[in-house]
């Protein structure tokens, strides 16, 4: 692999301030994780967003929270043909051999995943429509969202984002796996979005049929 | 979606305490991101495992990297099939309409994916071989890396650990956009992998063919 | 007292979330705490176990329990011997000083102090027996409750849990204070027990001699 | 055990509140926790006074933090002589089997027991140094400390509370499986101090010999 290149200086930087300070305060919590293995208590699915920071949200602890983030924290439906899903291999890992408690999905604002998909499924994308397009395909699993809330909002992509959450709980229940531990009570979904510019975080809540500030 | 839950209260509280805190304090700059966009200068792929905090180890601002978490932080090779494909679509985004400088694939001691990969190829996971295993057909993927490591190694699963940045990094240059961005040097690439108990951080050099602490 | 750390970095976060939100919307209350002293109602003792959180079982607001927490929720006779009794002083200072009007003994499900009492009786740990184990030495309280249940039960573990609740009010009612505050009126007792996964509790009914529901 | 009474009403109440929403929400977890049993990162010591909440505080998780609450939140030294030390059990049961990675000591402002412990040892309190007073024989314990800060602050109360804190951090020391586990690296000590009313939090930092804010 003749193309890997040595780490930029500002952060080989960072990690040895790292090491040297929160690394050193927790190395004894650290080693016992490392020799005894993880055991979160949720997974969470979000964005690569890089305004999306769960860590700090949720004050996690090192080994709280099994974290999986893709593009526009989708989660495709079940479909065990043999091909590779990473999101799926993600979510079987952390029901089947973690035991997770929680599966939380967490949406947020200004996703340029969701504003894709709006403008691809209104028609004004070609390009995501593209075979060859990974953005596009890979959006394809919120079309179901936008064909429910096409013509219903004043913000149809900030009602795509809140209903690709619902997408994604409802994909999450098609996992065999899921739904079983859904219903022994082993495992609760969630659903929530948070707002970057204003730090709000709202939570789906299905009595009303809609989403609450938390 | 009637299976949502509502968030466990301790989450709730300590959501309200980095809203009170973390976000009070950076409000001004959180509000310019979602005015903005969002213009990260890296993007990286770790595992989902709980131990590894990326955000942490680079003392990352919001906003300054791009995070693509799966099992194992594996890239595929490229396949533009038209069907799903979570990471390249990530890897797509960040490089075409973010415009990436860094791709840093980072792994990881310890990883349960790995192992997981390492049992099947060595032929003492038969489950993983099923065509539904998720984990199975994604750890796929690794197959090219256990057979360069196979039978050279006193510590195989570390070997395979090591390799498989290696082989994620090569398939990245499979992608006809990344490959040109990386020979335009628009774009650097680098592999990384830390060990949780240790806090120590390698980098692979190519000058030596091997990894050196950063 | 060179070998202390600085806390982790997490919990100085979380400290920092509470500061500025349950701490701010409380603080004249606090305040008044400060100044006035505290008045708690009730003193509860329950297990240090991590599992067991008794202010949250009780929705405790700041200054309403004195909580002593130890191994096993234990009370020791009355010993008056000039030697240092922790869980009798705690006692003492909440029925002499602050004239508390509930004593809780509050017992659990999965009990480590408890079942390894049981190993230790039952002759499965001799390790136990040595003078210088702390905790063999200070589960002897609960060495009576074992003759009592031993052969009488399919889960003795179980039943030591529940008669332990028990052997520390007959303890509690050996020391003076107590008694006479029992028998004038001023103090009730009570004993408890709690199953940490079904969330359950029990308390115990002297009529019928045995635990119900409350 | 005759005199058990029945759980007041108001208590009973609030249970039911708690059973029907704090753990609905979180039996997933709950349930793991029972099956799986406790894996909490940190001990805490701290007082039983009803105005210390620490896990209010720390935004504690169920399954965090091992806690144990006494008067005056002391660690007494070691002293295996086969005599009921509770302290001593908990601190034993924390690092022998459940491998914490941290203690922490929490002292607090107003503290009744340290006091109680200033006025015995100024001479103003002779029922305290009665052979049969608890709270006396237990704060003995605090002595070392007293004789450290006598005449040396304007304050002489508080310099105590925070004296004792290092008292108790010099006490752990004397266990030999504490030392051991500090000197390996697999335990850190942290000395804390919390004033009620002000909701401030000092940790002791060896370099400057003092206590700085968090």
């Amino acid at each position: 692999m003749k193309h890997a290149r040595p780490l930029p200086s500002y952060l080989a930087q960072r990690y040895h301030g790292w090491k040297a300070t929160t690394f050193e305060e927790n190395h004894a919590w650290y080693r016992r994780l490392a020799n005894e293995g993880q055991r979160p208590r949720a997974m969470i699915v979000s964005c690569c967003d890089s305004r999306v920071h769960v860590t700090s949200i949720f004050g996690a602890d090192q080994g709280e929270f099994f974290i999986h983030r893709n593009v526009a924290n989708l989660v495709p439906p079940y479909e065990p043909d043999g091909d590779r899903h990473g999101t799926s291999a993600a979510v079987e890992y952390a029901v089947t051999a973690l035991n997770v408690a929680h599966l939380i999905v967490l949406g947020h604002s200004g996703c340029g995943g969701v504003a894709g998909c709006h403008a691809m499924c209104a028609g004004n994308a070609p390009e995501l429509e593209e075979r060859s397009s990974f953005v596009g395909r890979w959006m394809d699993i919120l079309r179901p969202g936008y064909e429910r809330i096409k013509g219903k909002s004043e913000d149809e992509i900030r009602a795509l984002e809140l209903e690709g959450v619902l997408v994604s709980l409802e994909n999450l229940m098609t996992f065999p796996f899921v739904a079983k531990a859904v219903e022994d009570g082993s495992l609760t979904l969630h659903g929530l979005w948070t707002d970057i510019g204003e730090g709000s975080l709202l939570a789906y809540d299905p009595a009303s049929g809609s989403y609450k500030p938390v």
